[in-house]
């Protein structure tokens, strides 16, 4: 892609309304244009990034047998009043009454709309598990948007959903959405560490906060550093391979503030473990059993001609909030130099040649070195604008490619000036390059 | 995928609500849900089939140059008051206060927020032509919403903006997202046709709508036949090439009603070509100059130093309509069988192994067939419930994957008996089979 075709508009400084990096970054990028308080179209690079997110977050659900269907953004306030939330839920609920006078709402979470249509489809214990998601747009009518994307009104999230017949069935499924978690989020290398939290509106008395450590986090955390030794690898989707890994994880104190307890943590961890500190929630599950089978009269036949409510549980990942997460966890502002990890990347390689009026041989080069990336499924970024180096090389690491070759005038013979976005410049063969970037992309 | 694992919840007789055979099937094979007037949840066979089209669309953008971005549903009513179609729009709108009783809407379409994207980001001709488009849920408050997701009141759209300096340049890019919509259909399988068409509520004067016939159809057309054989083949997105192609088109006469002249007709139509029929619409393209860029204050230097406003026109997919429409086009509800073309099958094959209390080894068979299969690459759905011959054979004419394998006692040897979903019956080896569908998935 060449970038004079591209609809990257760049500004020069950071705009002054926006206080964490993430927001300046997507705003000085362009890869976000606020449409309204906490409402913002995604502009073509913060479009690609975020579509990427959503793949990986789809695959990971599809690895544990989630089917993925889609929900409407507009619901009726009918199931709302059968579960009861629609009182409880407040201002943040966007209320909304259609052309006939009908009370509707736009979704901020999917728990009734869900049981609505497992009700009507599954009669029989003989068709759960079932474990259903869809990734769709929420809308948080929030008294104080703030953060760009991290913390808007209409946001975009996975949320996926658990029927079973015994606790135990439903633990079983709670595990593999934990573990479907820890994947997701190290495909996107972040380090998100599960926390014990409060369930909050959505009820029921287990739940885990997915968080990354960020000085600009809204949560606070309390947890033995060590948990962040821990990794899934070796966990596989039996039952009991995924209760080690949960054992595994809960052996170290790590809690949200909500669930806070001053003299448990200094019994359970070592002074020299203990670490206090801020993060970003970016994925949230919850086991609430029965709290909306019941009230929504959803029961499956058991074996023996019995009757139960099913075991519910919702698990939330915030595809939107992840793209901000994920600068917030990489950007370095002092230098402002963005390194997206390469599995959503807006770009594999930026080609950045030095044009002069009156020779557009490095430009040429790059478009012939584009030719074989693209063969190669590398997709690349060309400068092909008359600018000068140092202001070349400033945009792109706005934009944040993860590796970058220069091409000047010294570019001579087969070796080209290639580096990462935040490395040092080495002498490379256009083979070499790809053979590094195409090793960097197979998936883990 | 086995069907005993998938949620596809399938109605042993048509609903009695439905009207027509894509809403008929629709719901009968547990593609869709309704989950209030007009706004239905897409379970995971329609899901299937609407992503497979939206990629379709999405490639057939691109290839123009056309760039992806995504606006927000939630829209502020100050650029619809700019652009004067805030009080014009009527009850169709979806209107909605927030919590700071601000004014908000359910975007219907997107005119006026591309436009102060486009003015905020781009102020020299230098930059132009501009090509942008978004995949999103759209709202319209239908008084009488019908036929399923045909005419429902949520739905999915992709529309798409050009921006030019000059009229020429403008009808230029017109013509792209001509070609592009006669490739996407075809692509779908669908024979689309334009026609010269009114330009309603969007405003301009030069539109078109792309029509597929259809008894069911809510669109009167009138037409010369012999516009159903050409093709877009041979044309390039060179100026005079499309220029041909329009030319080719508009040689004969083709219009819906509200642009229908019967003194014109006769005169320009031959008896025995005559053709009065319904269709429905699946994409409308509108060219109207300055009609938003005047209103809402968007103009680009020229050359020279003058300044002018930009000329736009807008082009509309209905994505989620599409589902419907191609079940009209091929769906034979008389033999209850549905045949989705290759592109858009949720599944490119059924096997159908008979499975005895007994006798596993029909399903064993099947399951070795399908892991050949996703190695080349194709998406099989086993049977694998109990059920007798021709209750197995019902489900799958109606879920629709274009090929079926009967994997029977008889199965012997390496001959499978394959057919097509509504053809006859072949022996025909997996290798061979293979081959055929592989061939037939090849892009065209």
């Amino acid at each position: 892609m060449l970038l004079s075709k591209s609809f990257i508009p760049i500004l020069k400084n950071n705009p002054s309304e926006a206080k964490i990096k993430s927001h300046q970054l997507m705003l000085r990028v362009g890869m976000i244009k606020q449409a309204s308080a906490g409402i913002y179209s995604w502009l073509p690079l913060g479009f690609k990034v975020m579509k990427k997110i959503e793949a990986i977050v789809r695959q990971e659900q599809n690895k544990i047998g989630a089917q993925e269907i889609l929900m409407p953004t507009i619901q009726s306030s009918e199931i709302w009043k059968e579960s009861g939330r629609y009182d409880d839920y407040g201002e943040e609920m966007l209320r909304i009454k259609d052309r006939q006078n009908r009370e509707m709402l736009y979704g901020p979470t999917n728990e009734e709309q869900v049981t609505e249509i497992f009700r009507s489809s599954f009669k029989s214990y003989k068709s759960l598990p079932q474990l259903l998601y869809h990734i769709q747009w929420k809308f948080r009518d929030e008294i104080r948007p703030r953060f760009g994307i991290m913390r808007g009104r209409e946001f975009y999230m996975k949320d996926a959903y658990s029927f079973d017949v015994t606790d135990e069935e439903a633990f079983y499924s709670y595990n593999k959405f934990f573990l479907s978690y820890l994947r997701t989020f190290k495909r996107l290398s972040l380090t998100a560490i599960p926390m014990a939290a409060d369930t909050g509106p959505i009820g029921g008395n287990l739940s885990h906060e997915f968080i990354i450590l960020a000085d600009t986090g809204e949560s606070k955390i309390f947890t033995d550093k060590r948990i962040f030794d821990l990794t899934s690898e070796g966990t596989n989707l039996e039952k009991s391979s995924l209760e080690e890994m949960r054992k595994k994880y809960e052996q170290f104190y790590s809690v949200t503030d909500e669930k806070f307890n001053k003299d448990e943590f200094e019994k359970m961890v070592l002074e020299e473990n203990r670490l206090i500190t801020k993060g970003i929630e970016v994925g949230h599950i919850f086991y609430f059993g029965d709290k909306y089978s019941k009230a929504m009269d959803t029961a499956v036949d058991l074996p023996g001609g019995k009757k139960d409510f099913v075991k519910m549980g919702s698990y939330g990942i915030g595809v939107s909030r992840l793209v901000g997460a994920i600068i917030e966890a990489k950007y370095d502002d002092k230098n402002e130099i963005m390194k997206w990890p390469l599995s959503v990347a807006p770009y594999d390689i930026a080609l950045i040649p030095m044009i002069n009026k009156n020779d557009n041989s490095a430009l040429e080069k790059a478009n012939n070195i584009n030719s074989v990336l693209i063969k190669n499924n590398i997709e690349a970024i060309i400068d092909d604008t008359d600018e000068n180096y140092s202001s070349k090389i400033k945009k792109m690491n706005l934009i944040g490619a993860p590796y970058q070759i220069v091409i000047g005038k010294k570019s001579e013979g087969d070796l080209l000036e290639f580096k990462e976005a935040d490395g040092e410049t080495q002498n490379l063969s256009l083979d070499k390059i790809i053979k590094l970037i195409t090793k960097q992309k197979a998936p883990n």
